[in-house]
Formats: structure tokens, C-alpha cells, sequence
């Protein structure tokens, strides 16, 4: 009787504010930067992170929005030190993450890392599991703005547990970080997410391919099927994955590979132009203190990032696909739609679409061709293109009033 | 290509060794201690602690191998301070803790605490949900021997994952912990819990009563039998939840209310002797400074708490249960048996067992009445006795050479 009393009195106390809250007002639009992993992995050290942020100033990556510079796997030492905290790697960090980050801050660059839920890093690293709040005061010590949080080595661990117990770290360490949840999809993040992250991966990884699949990497252009295959039905419709997706909390089928080897020009236009359509984060992957002319081109144009980054938040869609040919649309703010035509065929070939179809459109629109920069007629008749093997037309539509 | 290359090098690294183990050694006998909970919830104070430890010494407990003194929830502060780490609570415990772990110590004690593996205790302090390895550390540092951890708050958290992350925690702080998993048989802790920690809750909470159903918490009877039913078959044939038990890995039915308003002291001495039979830890949940003579005697008997300590540590099952009337039997060291016979009926009655039944027994035993204090012949007769309602008869066979 005496318990029962003290549990009574117990549950009259007034209720404690709860420290468990996702940092509202990031992420509005997906993130943009730049990641470490696709082209360098293990091979990480300041004196790249330093070029590679100079090298995004001077070739206008910065300006076009990339500001994110996140350090990905393998930036810490194999133990953490007697008190539990995580040791950047001092052979290839000697100035220390902090003043790092104070190098990209006073360049107008916000400073990302990576961590793991589980109890290594997928390269072997100490992970966070049961170092979470001491590990989210580290990185808020380092001025981190990005975290980046892997799932290798998480057992049995429930993914909606360790990311929220992430989040809530985070939080309470009261710093404001994009948090980036790299959980593969297996649980379906996009059902729980949404308030626990600002994007959340949708896949395993992706390499720098069309669509090869490899041990446990895949090609963009299966990448892109997988994300879409996740949520049924998902053709044609508008009501498949994107539904899940919107300002501050985005799905995510990875970083970039436009300009990697794999691919080639063709391909990685239509890749960032996917991306753009599908309101994916847009972190670039390739080496940018060597980036051609060309790949800067893609990266940098204004009109693809500007669908990307349209303020309504609304992902695209697959709305036809055919033997060869894919049409994907997007609905943007002020009724505007984004369309892309890919060409999934192995040659080159001449490919329209017909916008007497799109039900969803709401009247006569102009159509903006945004790879030759140049209008192309309205959608009263349809849009005919030759597009090489793998190239993609990424069309803006905007109502005749 | 480079990415691959990477991996492929990062993988050819030597293995580190894992740091990832439970302390053996510990509990090789089911433990035996004091806990507060039971009697005082949340009002615990140091003063209280010293004078159980102190009542234990004078009372014979400690003596008779009741050395874990465990301070259960409510010890510390509602928060955490500036650096996360756990706060004894000032006014309970103004000498903190690790002054008394000293005290205990010198006195011959080994010194338990509370924990929860959700963000929250039961009692709404802090949880060590993402703050494993620096509690750990924490408790270490002030000689913690023993931690009671428990399920609250735990949200959709795995249950292995959870209890296996503190573990390794309590490892990583190198003070050897007897750990005690108190999520209450929701996960069948007992098919995965081995190597993880050194007993492992079967049930919901224990209450004062024979067998009341309250909102979670039961008398002893009804854990009894919930735990007894945890695994099918497990009616007379020995191969139910006691299979999992053995030597450094327990099943736990909950601490003993021995001696509690609720029961009467038959009630107390069956409850006490089932326990026994079931290899159970036996962590006193009185007022041990008040109790009678009559109480002490069921606590410290050396013949009972043998079976308990039997060092082949199998648990003991229910070989029958009619109305009224139930057997458990326990195998023993060198071919001993222990039976009880348990009164379930609402009134006095005359009792027996028929040892012919019992095909296990390897020839004829002489049979000791543990609470009569007397030999009571051989099993080639029946045993027969009276026994009050709830009133149990406790008995060791011996084989005849």
C-alpha cells in the first residue's frame, strides 16, 4: 500500500518539459553540398576538405547553393579515447575538426559529419550506439550543422528507437543539425521520419553507374526504380513515395555521381535531372577541384536546381513508363510542372511526350526546354526530341494566362 | 573503382578485438541481497541504506549470503547536469554515492543500483537511453557491483539490442557488474539473454499478496505460474523455462516479499520456499531492520537457502498441480532431490506425496522436513503432513548408499 501511495503521489507531479524535438526550420528545401564518400571513401584528410570548399567558392557550387561540406566514414580513430569521447584522426585531421569547421564557416560553407547507429561505422569506426548524447555534445563542440548517421552494425537494434534517441541527443545538445537518416529503407523511415529527421535514404547505396548493381550498390537508374517500387501504387498516379516528402522532411536515394567515371556526360545530366525531379537532396560526390567545365555546367544550372529547390516542396512522380521511355512530372509552386524525358533506351533515339495526357496540368502551358536554354513552343502539341542513349530533357511548364 | 579499392584495403585490416562481453564469473549462484523497492519505492535515503546494512550484519542476513544491497529507482535527480551525467539526488543522498559504496563495502556488502533502458525510469528520473557507456563509467566510478535495469519508457527499442548495448557499456567501464534484466519476460529474454546478463526477469512486478491481480503488479502465486507458463510443455517433465537457467544466468520471478503486511508468515515461507525451488534470486524487499523473529528465521535458514545455492543450479519445475494441492521438484547437487508441497487450497488440509510417482529419483531416499527441522523417514512411504492454507512443506531427498 505504501508503494501504491508513493506511485500515486509520484504521478501527480507536474509533468517535466519534454527534451525530445527534431530542430524545426532546416532543411525547407532538400540539402545541398558536397560528401566525401562517393569519390574519396577512406582517403579523408583537412587539406582536402580546405580545397574542396575553395574549389566549390571559385567554380560558383557555393554560390548555386551547395553549402553543406560533409565529412562521410572514416574521419575518427579506431578507439575512442579513456572517456569515451570520439578522436578525429590525427594523421589525416592534425588542426582538429574544430577549427576545420572554422575554416568552412568563415567561407559561408555549413560543416556535416557522419556517425552510425549502430556500434561500428560501416568502415569499422567506433558508432554511437550507447554514446549518443555524449557524442551530439562533440559534435556541437566542433560546430557541427550536419549529421549524416549510417546503420552498419545495429543488430537487432529498432531503427525508429536509435534515430529518435539520435535526434533527441542532438537536441539536447542544442546546436541545430540537419539530420540525416542513412537507414537503406528497410523500415520504412517514411512512414516514421518525419519527425525524427530531415531526410532519410530510401536505398542502399549508389555507384557511379546507369544501372549496374554491384554487391550492395546500385546504379542511379536503380536507384531510382527501387525508391519508386517502395511504396505501391506508385504509377502514374502522384500518391507513391513522394507523399511522404515535403519541406523539412525529404526522401533520399543518395548522394550524387554526376561526374564520376562511370558515367558518362549523357548520364549524369539525366541523373542530377532525376534528382531534381524527385526534390532529392543534391550532395555531389565527384572530385569538384577537378570538375570539367561541362559537369559544373550540370551542377550548376540554375534552372534544374530551381526545381529542385521549389519552395512548395512537392516530389515528383512517375507518370508513364514505357519500352525505352520514361516521362516523369513534378508539381511546382504558382501551378507550374517540371517534366522529364528520359531515354532508357540503349541507343540514341527520337522521343515526345504528348501533354494532351496530363489530366493534372491546368491549362495551355509554355514549355521551357532547360538543357538547350531555350523555349520551346506550349503544350498544345507534343514536345519531340532526339536524346541520346541515357540523356534525359528536363522541361519547366508554366500556364498561359 | 578508388571507393572499392578502399573498402577492399579497410577490409584486409587486422580485426580489432571485439569489446564487446559479459563479466563471467558472477552469480554463479542465483544472487541474494536487499532492494528497496518493494517496501520503501521511492523514499530512500542514505540513512536507510546504512541502517539495512547495518540490521543485515547484526540479523545474521549478510551472514547467510544476502550481500547485494541495491538502491532501486528514484535515487537520483530529475535531470542530468550540464555534461549529462547522472545526479544522486542531494537530499537523499548527501554524502553521495560513492561514500556509500565505501560503506558498504568495509561492511562486507557489494553495492547495487537502479537504471532503465528507456529514456525515462519508471519513476520518471532519467533514463540511460543513449547514455550507456557514460553511465556506465558513472556507475563504475562509484563502485557499483550490481545494476537492476529496467524497461520503461523504452518506446519501440529492441529489447537484445537495448540490454546487449548496456552490457557492452559496463564492460567498456571494466568494474565487474552482476547485471540484472528487468524487462520483464516481454521479449522471451530467457532464449536470448544468456550472454547479455546474469538474470533476467520472467514476469511483470511482484506484490504483497498470495495472488491478487492488481494493475501490474501480482502476488506471488500468479508469478509463479505466469512464469511457469512462459514455456510450453512445461508440466511435469523438467524441460519448461528452467532449461535456461543454470549458473551465471537466471530466471528471475522478481524479488521476495517475504515478510511484507500482505502475506501471512505461511504464505511468506511458501513464497520464500518456491522461490528457492526455482533457483530464484533472493533479494529481501522488507523493512529488514523491524522484522520478527519468525520473518528472520524464513530468511537466513541455511537448509532452504542450500537449495537455492545448490551449485549444479537447475531450476526446479512443477511436477503436479491438482486442486489444492501442488508438487515442484528440484534436481541437486550429487543426486539430491528437493520437493515442495504447496497448499493452494483456502483452508488447512492434510497432505501427501506418493515418491513411487516420481520415476527421476534414482532409488530410495531419506527425506528431510526443511521447516520441521526433522528427518521424516524414506520415500518408500508417502510423506504426508498437514499444512495451513498457502503453507508449504519443504523437503530434501537424499539417496540411501
Amino acid at each position: 500500500m505504501k508503494k501504491l501511495l508513493s506511485l500515486l503521489l509520484a504521478a501527480a507531479l507536474p509533468a517535466l518539459p519534454a527534451l525530445a524535438q527534431k530542430f524545426e526550420g532546416l532543411a525547407l528545401t532538400p540539402p545541398m553540398g558536397f560528401n566525401t564518400w562517393n569519390t574519396f571513401a577512406s582517403n579523408i584528410n583537412e587539406v582536402l576538405i580546405m580545397e574542396t570548399a575553395e574549389a566549390m567558392v571559385k567554380n560558383g557550387m557555393r554560390d548555386a547553393g551547395y553549402t553543406y561540406i560533409v565529412l562521410d566514414d572514416c574521419w575518427s580513430l579506431k578507439e575512442r579515447d579513456a572517456d569515451g569521447n570520439l578522436v578525429p584522426d590525427p594523421a589525416k585531421f592534425p588542426s582538429g575538426l574544430k577549427a576545420l569547421g572554422e575554416f568552412l564557416h568563415a567561407r559561408g560553407f555549413k560543416f556535416g559529419i557522419y556517425g552510425c547507429a549502430g556500434a561500428k561505422t560501416c568502415g569499422g569506426y567506433p558508432g554511437s550506439m550507447g554514446h549518443e548524447y555524449q557524442d551530439a555534445r562533440t559534435f556541437a563542440s566542433w560546430g557541427i550543422d550536419y549529421l549524416k548517421y549510417d546503420w552498419c552494425s545495429s543488430g537487432t537494434r529498432d531503427a525508429r528507437e536509435a534515430y529518435t534517441t539520435m535526434r533527441d541527443a542532438l537536441f539536447a545538445a542544442k546546436r541545430p543539425v540537419v539530420f540525416s537518416i542513412c537507414e537503406w529503407g528497410n523500415s520504412k523511415p517514411w512512414e516514421w521520419a518525419k519527425d525524427v529527421g530531415h531526410l532519410w535514404r530510401t536505398t542502399g547505396d549508389i555507384t557511379d553507374c546507369y544501372d549496374c548493381v554491384q554487391r550492395w550498390e546500385r546504379g542511379w537508374k536503380v536507384i531510382l526504380d527501387l525508391q519508386h517500387s517502395q511504396v505501391q501504387p506508385a504509377d502514374g498516379q502522384g500518391n507513391g513515395i513522394g507523399q511522404y516528402a515535403g519541406p523539412g522532411h525529404w526522401n533520399d536515394p543518395d548522394m550524387l555521381e554526376v561526374g564520376n567515371e562511370g558515367l558518362t556526360v549523357a548520364e549524369s545530366r539525366a541523373h542530377f535531372s532525376m534528382w531534381c525531379l524527385l526534390a532529392a537532396p543534391l550532395m555531389a560526390g565527384n572530385d569538384v577541384r577537378k570538375a570539367t567545365p561541362e559537369i559544373l555546367a550540370i551542377l550548376t544550372d540554375k534552372e534544374a536546381i530551381a526545381i529542385d529547390q521549389d519552395p512548395a516542396g512537392k516530389q515528383g512522380w512517375r507518370y508513364r513508363a514505357e519500352p525505352g521511355r520514361e516521362i516523369w512530372v513534378r508539381e511546382l509552386a504558382g501551378g507550374e510542372w517540371a517534366v522529364a524525358l528520359l531515354n532508357t533506351g540503349d541507343t540514341a533515339a527520337e522521343l515526345s511526350v504528348d501533354f494532351g495526357h496530363m489530366w493534372f496540368l491546368g491549362g495551355t502551358c509554355a514549355v521551357r526546354d532547360i538543357w538547350e536554354k531555350k523555349d520551346a513552343g506550349t503544350t498544345v502539341k507534343p514536345f519531340t526530341k532526339r536524346l541520346e542513349s541515357h540523356d534525359v530533357a528536363l522541361l519547366r511548364l508554366k500556364p498561359i494566362k
